[in-house]
């Protein structure tokens, strides 16, 4: 057992959680890679933390010999940039406040035990680095007590994870500030605005995983002749429109909108040198599958959107889901040694089995991919991060270690 | 018998062949409609004849009752815009000519027969309406005795048609003019000028045809916020930078410029609303194929272009060809009951067979797919469309009518 095991002093410790975030105005490309600043601003809807979440523990103990961390049961190095740089810039504005407010900065010399869970699989390419740092930031800034917006930070972890600082629909300003400070997420609508709103996430089943989001969107700024177009003429007035949607609660145009912005960001990747594809053959008959349910109904009842990666998130209004889910099933059947219906959709409680007209089947008119989703997570909008007071929550001991995996 | 076949009075008819072009610079949009004329001037490579080609017949008659077309064995109805548009310019050309030049013309009051044949088969996408066109337009200016450039007129059939018009490299200029009288064709160099450069036409198992090319490019314009930015703002510069490439037979720039305008066009494919796709999971496993081939070497000695399908066009230098071949042959090898392997390269006369390093292989690194490629043609570039002069060439007997079937 290492030193620092047996002690007896008290340690402070945090656990949070924290939610995933999915784009509906997309961020691909920063302008400054070292402070995590976008070349756009974006938009997204905050899920459910009942579906998708990431739980972060962290304590401070003056026994910690150095900082550590440990992510889904391994432990890994915390000499990473983006790690250095949220640890440091929480620790520079808990000195601050502490010299400003005259607080107590006794965690100050500590050193810090960060221990983090996904309830999700990684795999997945479910936005898991939103959730993650969001958690961490928002655990880290609660240890040392620090109040008010702390996006900015999240931000430099990862860019996307400033929106996951706020719940229901938020919006991450572009900023112009060259130190970033007024890069920020700020809340447009909480969850609650738009309480009929679901969201499926469709899990396709995916070969090896393409370019990684960082790398990709630095060869898309330095090769595609489109991207800063889309950054400097398109996106502003798009984002303008879709926080009026929003606040509108006005589908049509927030579905038109999302999907829109989705086939242009993975426009710019096809015009980046070498091109970059997220989208595979199952993504593609997925969105054919909404234009045709779209237009078989004559008006926008679902959208679809991508990120960097094959699976599809798909936006729908409540009494939509059981047409959508059912003609999902029908198009995207789970294999037949799959595991049963009730665990190829998760999620919010089943909705009433819904019987798809043979006309609506024919509008839609795709030959039937057996196997090609692997599972279906039913969602809708959520809660910003959570604090978790029950100690049995906590992914550390009363120590500040890693509990043992049951 | 119809009334006709009988006749004895002399007949005019002309034979002519007419080539495929492959656009380096894509045309993807059109700002008349009506006229044909582009949202962007554009750049094609003509392709030899004796691979790819179309093959018309034309023949003037007292005798006929009214104008009629056959195409590849089938008559066709003469009454659609495009082919009304192009008899009727020529005829409107023919008689303008009579009266400024006092030429006799006989044929003016005559109906014609035309009679059409491709030397390959339509259904593999290859861009059969630019011969098409080409061929109908030359074969009728022939007939109709006019001289000069007449690729106006075949634009207004199909607009790459008008590229078809001239061999070697050819630009098909924007045009200002609001009649679309400047919007025409002209060589940038003739085919000798780069006598090593080599095509590999890779046709695609595909499936069922995508968007055609006229109404997807008229989606494109209508619904994407980024192909008019490309139209004005990329592509004036890059059809610079691509004559430049090809008059200095500077293979770097000329393949990196095709890839890159390839790419930009799928774009803002994919930037339409709703979006079009026509590349499928083989075209990028192509198009990964020829970067990491690229990568390989350390510089581009391939370079690939698609159009309005699947189908891929490889563009390399003639010492390359059977490292290029035998790379294709080992990722899409034929499938096990398809013919030999020398219908599966079909073309130029077989080059020497090269074996690929495991070097090489490794760096390409994808899983190979049997059957993917239905066959590859190889060929380089051509002529203008030629006429042919041996009666027993033409598709239509001394009377003018289709002959028979062998």
């Amino acid at each position: 057992m290492e030193n620092g095991r047996a002690s007896t002093k008290p340690i402070s410790q945090v656990t949070c959680t924290a939610p995933v975030n999915i784009a509906v105005i997309k961020y691909w490309g920063k302008r400054d890679e070292q402070l995590v600043l976008p070349i756009n601003p974006s938009l997204s809807v905050t899920l459910s933390q009942d579906q998708l979440c990431t739980r972060t523990t962290v304590a401070a103990s003056v026994d910690f010999k150095r900082d550590r961390i440990w992510l889904n049961g391994q432990e890994q190095s915390i000499d990473t940039p983006r790690l250095q740089k949220c640890l440091g810039e929480i620790r520079r504005l808990a000195r601050k406040r502490k010299h400003e407010e005259e607080r107590s900065g006794d965690l100050l010399g500590c050193c810090v035990h960060i221990c983090s869970e996904n309830n999700f699989p990684t795999a997945a390419g479910l936005a898991s680095s939103a959730a993650g740092y969001a958690c961490l930031v928002q655990s880290l800034a609660r240890l040392f007590g620090i109040d008010g917006d702390v996006s900015h930070i999240a931000r430099q972890g990862s860019g996307s994870a400033c929106r996951s600082m706020y719940g229901g629909f938020v919006e991450w300003t572009m900023g112009r500030a060259e130190d970033g400070s007024d890069s920020v997420a700020k809340q447009v609508a909480p969850a609650e605005h738009w309480p009929e709103l679901r969201v499926l996430v469709v899990v396709v089943n995916a070969g090896k995983k393409a370019v990684g989001s960082t790398e990709g969107m630095q060869t898309t700024v330095r090769t595609s002749a489109l991207v800063a177009y889309r950054a400097e003429h398109v996106v502003p007035s798009r984002q303008d429109d879709m926080k009026r949607a929003v606040l509108d609660r006005d589908f049509q145009a927030f579905g038109e909108i999302t999907m829109r912005d989705s086939n242009q960001f993975h426009a710019t990747c096809l015009d980046t040198y070498p091109p970059i594809f997220y989208l595979n053959e199952t993504s593609k008959q997925i969105i054919h599958l909404v234009h045709r349910y779209n237009r078989h109904h004559g008006k926008v009842k679902a959208a679809y959107t991508f990120d960097a990666g094959p699976n599809a998130v798909l936006y729908l209004l409540q009494d939509d889901v059981p047409e959508v889910l059912a003609l999902l099933k029908h198009f995207f059947p789970a294999n037949a040694n799959n595991d049963s219906e009730r665990t190829f959709v998760r999620g919010l409680p089943d909705v009433c089995r819904k019987d798809v007209s043979s006309d609506l089947l024919d509008s839609v008119g795709l030959e039937p991919s057996p196997g090609a989703v692997q599972y279906i997570i039913h969602t809708k909008a959520g809660q910003d991060p959570q604090v978790l007071t029950n100690p049995q929550q906590a992914l550390l001991d009363e120590n500040g270690w890693p509990k043992k995996q049951n």
